[in-house]
């Protein structure tokens, strides 16, 4: 496959200000949210106008997906506007956007297709034209992203945008297995991934704490090992269909020889130690793993991979590979005996060897392999991919000897990181900066990775959505597009757009502290509100380190760290004028007023949590938390007191002030109050006295 | 049919206390938020624990729909919980909730079916006792709304519940001609319906506007006759499926002989005036109706209703037969000879002969027929069920001469009244309050009425949710059961908790608010909301009236007048309060703090929604509402100003004050400004003098 990401000739800096500024101009438009940003975008003068006469033509090569993918276009566009478009155009209407598709793309979408498309909009009408179905549809989301509202009705802003992705392979994988995750909710965020030009959906079927899809020939493995929690091979059929519809491809991966309990309650026989075995309720890296020496192991896989791979039409079969601890390995003697024979000298080249028979395997049935790290082995055929779990060195290693390889480290959803952050993450940053271009090919891009210990059917959106977003404009937009607060700005915009998709980060954050308060108007629990919109979910994986009980697949997740945003929007805002007031040297009065206002409710906001917390054990265990904000407020605002005063703050009272703020820090109840960095850092600027002089941030 | 809505001897008189005042005690826990209120409710001591370990048992006659209803039961407690209970219970694990049916309802639903339930819970476990599988499908819902948070935990407090419905017929009628309403909107509002034991599902099928239901034997019917927006016959099985898990019966709908331009689209041999017909785009009442002087009408009826009534299991068919304007029959000389030659006075008489024509039609197909009062002429057969929209009175004639009825008028949610306005209207108030018991026993009940020319799939759910439950409560409780305060609290709650539902009332005012900003965040538009929190559309029939251009089905619904609630919480307790504060004689200082604080938000909104209205002609449409809102809370302060000072206020400033008010008060966008009165009221009193002393509520 040829790797497409490398950049035309683009002017991309001007993109950035065309992006965020052309557009804010002086009758209040909006800038142009287009999300990822475009390759290339040359404004024009005027807009075309959005009525109930818009119509679509499609010209050129014709398929089925494409009268879907208008059909999905006119109802989004619809849902925009609430304008109700005829099912069926009049025939003889003039159409208001011209769609030219070239050719077909090919049957089994491929990584390397070309996705490119130009989008003309003139006040007269709009054109777009690709060399594939592909690039229709990524057109038709930029169109969509390019629809606002005016003062006179809604329309689109007149615009020529000519665009292709950086990297081939961008995706997602959602585990399904630690948290079932039904067919309806994966539909939506595929959905979501069309929106923002993804292209490929990485389905984790299989882990210790469950089998997720259907198998006829072995109907033990979902039938004992999935709670009846599963896909039927019909829905993961549908659900194929709907992504191919929606220019996604879809990887399964059957996770093996370790994070493989869950087969082993129907299929004893495969495990390296004695049975019997449950699903697993817990998280973490358990020892069960396949026997890697029992040549039965070899023909239950070649027969179930013979089943999938007929299943799955993706020329990519992920056999998943991390994380063995080996401990069974080593318990069995036979299996010590085995490697003894073999000259295997350690547990990695067992795995390898495991790796090899399983890759053949797949390689018989028609697919490659991808795996994590781990199935990169000396050796291996070319045609592997390596999903880097660890970071772009191991990318780098691969590539410099002839390998594909995607990048997941720095996007891994569950670790509650910020978009910002994310975001500089770079599939050729690191040590794959100082690889050759040729080299630089064979990274063909990365995959956000939604692991589901603590995401359910309910809060799963609420992680993916909409950081996910900014992963996917790092995999398509030029490598130039690195502003954040673009990208916040964008990312917002498209975020709350994705509500029209149905997706619910929006919706399941307020029904869930209506749970939580056990109140059902918002006013009622505003207090909770105000506590819930500046604390996130303790970063990495520490939140298992500070529970009492141990969490498993039967703990709800209905507490405050399930339902509030892994970023605060509220709490980036304060710090944003904490370093702007800083800045200023401490005396621009409306930034004070501002900091007041916002430092005062917070300091105010405990007294009204209180009655709550009395009503709700669910916000009683935040009662810690809400004081601590209130804290943060007062401390706060006697920080202005003696900026005001305009001498420095005595150094025992600051030294007093920073140990506070150090408690606060704390995570608490798996929650971190995010203000506590900024209000450090204005106590700090106060205590070097005159006007912040020194503390400029 | 046995009419079960005779109270048995019950304690209605301590119902609306504990309702509303015992669970309100010093552990400020919230009072019992159920709706409808039961029949008798006695509370127990200490409450039962809702956890993981949560199993039910059904004893007693077993069926599908009982396995059903405890699978569903379990999701939504799993939902108001986020426990996440295991699909299967282990089955030695002893059983939280024992349910016990006594015997088997009807194969296909009846009104007047045994519905009643008794409902114990203790801290040690629950039990529900009904006679058929109705009882258990209300019992169970009244659990989940016993369902609280608690300082510990999630729980359910001990109580006693026996309760039984006043009226049989509890409908719900959704017009889905109009606008067409997909089937996962339906579904949707029968779970609403299930959570407030409604038990009628009238399904408004045909109109001018669209011909609704697949018919095999005349294709052209739907084929012309809906835009391609119709329901499967497929489609209308499994809703009829769904609904009867739900105890809820589902009546079609075939209006006739009006109402019935989209029939003629594709059988113009039907009409009484000469073809072609095109769907009607229009609203109001139209001229086209059946030709019942053709003897080829009945046959195609009889064609139709014999596909239809195998169709739909319900005994009931509903016929229509509103609103026929005599047009076409006057201009058809075939028609006026037919009147002459059979003495028929006048077009009344005509629809007689027409209704009973069709009346034996549906009989001879096993059904009874139901329809709109016009149905009603000297010598129906006793079956017929006559649907008012008239209102009492032809209830009253109608019982006095036998015949079952049930009452709409009072119900139309289309209106836009509020809450309290249906809550008032009872079945058996009017004229029907003076019928001897037994006659009484002929009135069936109610049905709300969702006619669809402003609501669509966006904002249907918002238009019946959460209104209807009041109108449930109506036609559910003891007609003792009238205080609006307890109505209002415990209709907010089930509101929210309908959103678990997937009822979308709260979702699509946010988003719709959204694009009429062309904003995506909620602070961003925060001005918007402000004022549409104190609009609602206009009442009654008003709208047509006030725009320029006529609306048909292609207008969007995207204005502020389509996303407003139809009833200001805002405004209902702003209203509260300064009947509060009048009533204390205008001197308390909390609640005229209150009263400022509210006023000042409205007088400073205007200037915040200005850059809105210049960047969206959909915010620029409601200006002047702005402008009348701002203008409202100066009027408000200064009258607190005056009131203040202790004087009267002069007569010239009171008469400028008023006539300010009285435009104020105008429609404007189709918009009414609902803090209006209340701030009259407020100039009124201050007008007087002193301490308000003349002016109390």
């Amino acid at each position: 496959m040829a790797a497409s990401h490398w950049m035309q000739a683009l002017s991309v800096m001007t993109l950035a200000v065309l992006l965020c500024a052309a557009r804010t101009n002086a009758q209040g438009q909006s800038q142009l949210n287009l999300m990822p940003a475009p390759a290339h975008v040359q404004l024009g003068n005027g807009s075309l106008r959005i009525d109930s006469s818009f119509a679509v033509a499609l010209t050129g090569h014709t398929e089925a997906r494409l009268d879907h993918a208008v059909q999905r276009f006119q109802r989004q566009l619809s849902l925009q506007t609430a304008i109700p478009f005829p099912a069926k155009a009049p025939p003889s209407s003039k159409s208001t956007l011209e769609i030219h598709t070239d050719h077909a793309s090919k049957e089994v979408q491929e990584p390397g297709e070309d996705e490119s498309y130009i989008l003309k909009v003139t006040p007269d009408g709009a054109t777009l034209t690709a060399a594939t179905p592909l690039g229709v549809l990524h057109g038709l989301q930029t169109f969509l992203q390019l629809v606002e509202v005016s003062p006179e009705a809604f329309s689109v802003p007149a615009v020529t945008i000519e665009d292709s992705p950086r990297f081939p392979w961008r995706g997602l994988m959602i585990d399904v297995s630690r948290h079932f995750i039904p067919l309806d909710i994966l539909k939506r965020n595929i959905d979501g991934m069309e929106a923002v030009k993804m292209n490929v959906f990485h389905w984790h079927l299989s882990e210790n704490q469950g089998f997720r899809a259907e198998s006829k020939k072995f109907p033990k493995l979902h039938g004992l090992g999935s709670d009846g929690l599963y896909y039927t091979q019909e829905e993961i059929r549908e659900l194929i269909g709907y992504a191919r519809d929606r220019g996604i491809r879809v990887v399964p991966e059957f996770d093996m020889p370790g994070h493989s309990t869950a087969w082993f309650v129907g299929h004893p026989e495969l495990a390296s130690g004695p049975g019997p075995y449950d699903i697993e309720r817990k998280w973490g890296i358990f020892d069960p793993a396949m026997d890697p020496t029992n040549e039965k192991t070899y023909k239950f896989l070649d027969q179930l991979i013979e089943e999938m791979a007929k299943l799955f039409p993706d020329h990519y079969f992920h056999i998943g590979g991390d994380e063995v601890n080996g401990k069974q390995w080593d318990a069995n003697p036979k299996i010590q005996e085995f490697k003894k024979s073999r000259g295997l000298k350690n547990n990695d080249a067992l795995q390898a060897y495991f790796s090899q028979r399983v890759q053949k395997i797949v390689t018989k049935h028609g697919k490659a392999v991808i795996g994590w790290d781990e199935v990169f082995i000396p050796g291996v055929p070319k045609d592997i991919v390596i999903q880097s779990w660890r970071g772009q060195a191991s990318l780098a290693q691969a590539a410099a000897q002839g390998y594909h390889g995607i990048l997941s480290n720095g996007y891994y959803l569950d670790l509650g990181w910020s978009a910002a952050r994310h975001y500089a993450v770079d599939p050729l940053g690191g040590a794959a900066a100082n690889l050759t271009p040729e080299q630089q090919k064979l990274v063909l891009g990365g995959e956000s990775c939604m692991w589901s210990e603590y995401v359910n059917p309910e809060n799963i959106d609420s992680r993916i959505w909409p950081r996910n977003a900014a992963i996917a404009e790092r995999l398509w937009s030029p490598q130039t597009v690195t502003d954040p607060a673009s990208m916040y700005t964008r990312m917002n915009a498209i975020g709350a757009r994705l509500e029209w998709l149905g997706l619910s980060h929006g919706r399941s954050y307020r029904l869930m502290l209506q749970r939580i308060a056990g109140l059902s108007s918002p006013e009622e629990f505003a207090a909770l509100r105000t506590l819930a919109d500046v604390v996130e979910p303790a970063k990495d994986y520490t939140r298992e380190q500070t529970v009492s009980t141990e969490p498993t697949s039967a703990t709800p997740l209905n507490r405050l760290v399930d339902a509030v945003p892994p970023e605060s929007a509220a709490a980036r805002a304060f710090s944003e004028l904490v370093d702007k007031f800083i800045a200023g040297g401490c005396h621009e009065a409306e930034a004070e007023a501002r900091l007041r206002a916002q430092l005062s409710v917070w300091r105010d906001n405990d007294a009204k949590l209180q009655p709550l917390a009395q009503r709700s054990f669910l916000v009683k265990e935040v009662a810690q938390n809400s004081q601590d904000l209130s804290a943060l407020g007062t401390a706060g605002l006697a920080t202005l007191d003696f900026i005001a005063k305009g001498g420095a703050a005595p150094d025992d009272w600051k030294a007093q002030q920073l140990a506070a703020i150090q408690q606060i820090q704390k995570q608490k109840a798996q929650l971190l109050l995010m203000p506590a960095p900024a209000v450090q850092k204005l106590i700090e600027a106060a205590a070097t006295g005159g006007a912040c002089s020194t503390a400029k941030p």
